[in-house]
């Protein structure tokens, strides 16, 4: 049964429904801030997404390369925290980076990226999810259209819209090796899905979507409005976008992989509750609900850590 | 065992190999013709292929696109001409199409396509197969990187490289539509594929290709040689691009269909002998064999025959 004061149904109706957005977008009390410029601030608030590209230097794309690869290669079998690509063997991503390695821990507490986060919600934060995606060349699959704000909330019990997700490219993104594709101002719609969820869908769900989908019409609506925006350039590069920004990408049958680590900043006011699909949570390497203290700032960069 | 006389054997070595072309790209004898000019013919010799952006009118477009969705909703089911996507309902591609409508038996026929196609090859030509492709918005599949050649060669014995295959788009192909994807120079090696074939395999590998598929060293090296080129643009451009020109598209989650026609011109002088994989010949609504009767231009337009 629908929760009557639940601000974000989904998947408790027989039809899709496109819901507005109860909350902002930038939380700020001023229009700039954060090392964000107010253009910057007002194109994240318009388009729910912003590109920063080449922001980290070479020598520490290198850094955090290595480190990527040194976790998948250390042993980690499928599991919370390891996902494999469906028909094969291919470590597909790793969750909760930022608790198994230093660096990857000092990368989400850089202050260049700490004081953006802040900014935009507009208080202190911690980290709700991290992840390496390594997303292999030849045999990448798709990740299908999703908010992730849909699954936290309905399965992790995120309460409102005071999150976001910084995603900093490790290897190019260019037009072959499937990019994260953003539809522009989806952010402002809330897709309540049809349907259920079925228990421990999420071992299943991230292999390979298949419930909490969005529909058809929802998504021909939100990009004929938006249109789709692939930011593509050079390893270093930095999405940030709002835990509502309908994203998705393709398949990557190129020789380019496509190798990305995403750090998921949310409000210590927006702490998890119970989950509003009435399952069981979800476990902690994908959804932190351990410890909501706020993230201080790394007092040794990633870079002098890994000498 | 290895056909000791076969120029072209794969699906026979335990080991995939780079040969070498042992044919002509272009067989014209002269620099330019049929339409095209020394730079088209000397691009497609070096890269084996060409794009020709907008070539057809709108109003031509518009017809084609009709005549696809008449065929489409023509209750076709899935058999000899009719491919369904992996799971679901929806039809990937008609074969044949020059047979079963008289709109792309004359498209096939037109005399702008049919004098590039005779100048390139060299010879009169044949129709060796002929389809629509629909790739639907949101549930695309990607088409694995393969060689058109390899596969004609050993599962529809097609003796030597000279056929081409004509793209035309009936959609505008984006970068976010999983448009054809090819590696220019690669038509110059042959990619010789491990394994063998299963008896009936055309059955699976049309829907999904899990047999003759190149390795990822072979692909490797022609992308680095010759790295990646997607041609995009409105519906009505054509790429034409040579049998062994190494290709592949990847996922369409897009809500944009990504819909071509395909017509695949072989010499007459090249017709189809028994299979050099030593199977029997898949049917004749993926490799003709019934006639090798030199196409003759069309006499009425296909516009004008829609009317």
């Amino acid at each position: 049964m629908p929760v009557l004061h639940d601000a974000y149904p989904s998947r408790v109706f027989d039809q899709p429904q496109l819901l507005p957005r109860r909350d902002p977008v930038v939380y700020a009390d001023r229009p700039a801030g954060g090392g964000l410029s107010p253009d910057q601030v007002a194109f994240y608030e318009e388009n729910g997404y912003l590109f920063l590209k080449q922001f980290f230097r070479e020598e520490e794309v290198d850094v955090l390369l290595r480190e990527m690869r040194r976790l998948a290669a250390s042993g980690l079998r499928q599991g919370d925290e390891v996902v494999i690509e469906p028909e094969s063997d291919i470590v597909r991503s790793i969750f909760r980076v930022h608790a198994l390695s230093l660096v990857f821990d000092s990368l989400c507490r850089d202050p260049r990226l700490l004081q953006m986060a802040r900014f935009l919600v507009g208080d202190e934060v911690y980290i709700h999810q991290s992840r390496v995606n390594l997303k292999p060349g030849f045999r990448g699959k798709e990740f299908y259209w999703h908010s992730d704000f849909e699954t936290w909330h309905v399965e992790d019990g995120m309460p409102r819209m005071r999150a976001l997700s910084m995603s900093i490219a490790l290897t190019e993104n260019n037009e072959f090796n499937g990019p994260l594709m953003v539809v522009p101002g989806s952010h402002r719609h809330y897709v309540a899905c049809v349907g259920r969820t079925p228990e421990h869908h999420y071992l299943q769900s991230l292999r390979q979507q298949e419930y909490g989908v969005p529909d058809d019409d929802s998504l021909a609506r939100l990009v004929a409005e938006g249109g789709i925006v692939a930011p593509k350039g050079p390893g270093g590069s930095v999405v940030i976008f709002d835990c509502n920004t309908m994203h998705g990408s393709n398949s990557n049958i190129s020789p380019y992989p496509r190798s990305n680590v995403f750090c998921v900043y949310n409000s210590v006011e927006n702490a998890l509750q119970e989950p509003f699909g009435g399952q069981p949570p979800r476990p902690e390497s994908i959804a932190a609900r351990g410890s909501f203290v706020p993230l201080t700032p790394a007092e040794r960069g990633f870079v002098a850590l890994a000498e």
